[in-house]
């Protein structure tokens, strides 16, 4: 028992419980059951929902200095567009032993803002752990959400000792929930992700208008897979893409100068060119799987 | 036993035993163990090795009037720009009781050009049953594969007796393996077909072009699933595109100009408009969802 606190945190708490908070709570609960996991949101039916889910040991509708007086981790998982103001009232009233991360999917908008307050800056270190579903809520936790996927870590200068202890104390963190860990400043990795994640969720939504409900009955598998995420709550996507926006514009031309060169090959009847382009697109996609065999 | 000889087809000969010929083989003896199932295709060692896998009961290099003597569905599994010229030589030699189809992913390139030729005219129906995967050859062949699923089968004047009786052998025929049957013409299956399967592959091409191989370890589950259908073969794809191709470059610029909209509202920061757009998305997806809750 001593042992896993000992290796792990005493508390963790998280602000936030819905699919990635939910998932937080789960995976912490069934690999470290000494470790407190108190859930904080504002309905309380909630609350007490995922605590008779097992997911917390307790819970608060507000964050308050009694809560974040002894040492915790603090995992910020609200939608992007919450995460600073509330990064800076956590900073106000907790014990040094605090540290603050999030989940959120983009980092600069985040970041930087953040690093402009003295007091949020010296206790956070921003994190997206890249996991998750286009089903919302806790009911749709899972322990092993994490478990072998990335989970970037904004990077810090390795000459601040006191940077880097914050950094090793979140890698730590997220490792033990099955992570693995990439340190990327907040701008690399909001460019990387307008192209694998921001971009996809823009291409789905788009198939998914330009086919149209109408034509629904002639679908296949592939329409099926490609537009899956294009369900997801488009609150968050709208945050997610704004807090992102010259990142996304560029993917989004970049997806578009693609297609325009298929659809020029078609027209022009370069039959070649569009099996180029087709190669290209299997031979990238095959690499993945190959990477990524699941 | 005579009693499923009787509701089905005495024999059905598979003319390209790949991922869709070779489970059509293992949907009928699955089903119908007492048909024959006939595979044809060039390669000597890949039919044994399908004869061996149980999925047929005999084999040959070419479709000779021998094996087309009697009572028989022929289906023509090759990639589109080889299935008319095969249904034109299976016609010059069958005899009067072998109906040929097809499971080609477009239609009117194919039945245009077959209308032109009499004796093809007479014996041919043109079907696309909508299953298939990224992976091809018999050995991801699956038995249920057409459970459930659409196949088209290209409409006829109900007027036409005998062209009746054909659409209602064929159709009887893809039902007993397990689909529903969509009648259509040629053209509307291809202008639905452009935009339900044909836009997704591409769409799906150009995100993993996009993205680029050099960013995949940020990947998440939202590209593996918008771009696994772009690990399908070039070769085969091209064919289709290619006799498709208005359709197809209609729903590429249907798909762009939705690209577009997006790309505008982030430029002018109107993320109401961004929101609405991943709204109408998120509900078309969802619609489709409840329509097909595989």
């Amino acid at each position: 028992m001593g042992q896993a606190t000992n290796q792990f945190e005493d508390k963790v708490v998280i602000v936030g419980v819905g699919l990635i908070g939910g998932s937080i709570a789960a995976a912490v609960r069934q690999r470290f059951p000494d470790c407190a996991v108190v859930g904080v949101g504002r309905s309380e039916d909630r609350l007490r929902a995922a605590m008779d889910a097992g997911l917390l040991t307790d819970w608060a509708t507000e964050c308050t200095a009694e809560l974040l007086r002894e040492s915790a981790i603090v995992v910020v998982c609200l939608p992007v567009n919450l995460i600073v103001e509330q990064v800076r009232l956590i900073a106000e009233i907790c014990s040094d032993g605090v540290l603050i991360t999030d989940a959120g999917s983009v980092k600069a908008a985040i970041c930087d803002e953040i690093q402009r307050n003295e007091k949020a800056s010296r206790v956070f270190i921003g994190s997206h752990p890249i996991a998750g579903g286009e089903q919302g809520g806790f009911e749709h936790a899972e322990a092993n959400l994490f478990e072998g996927k990335v989970c970037v870590v904004s990077d810090v200068d390795a000459a601040n000792t006191s940077e880097m202890a914050k950094l090793n104390r979140i890698s730590r963190f997220w490792q033990l929930l099955g992570c693995r860990i990439i340190r990327m400043s907040a701008a690399e990795h909001d460019r990387v992700l307008a192209l694998t994640s921001h971009l996809p969720h823009v291409m789905a939504a788009a198939t998914t208008i330009a086919v149209g409900a109408e034509n629904f009955s002639l679908t296949g598998s592939g329409f099926r897979d490609t537009t899956r995420i294009a369900a997801g709550s488009a609150s968050l996507w709208t945050a997610i893409l704004a807090d992102n926006r010259k990142n996304v514009i560029a993917a989004i031309n970049r997806a578009e100068s693609v297609l325009q060169e298929f659809r020029v090959a078609l027209q022009k009847k370069d039959d070649l060119q569009v099996e180029s382009l087709l190669e290209a697109a299997a031979r990238c996609r095959s690499e993945f799987d190959s990477a990524d065999p699941e």
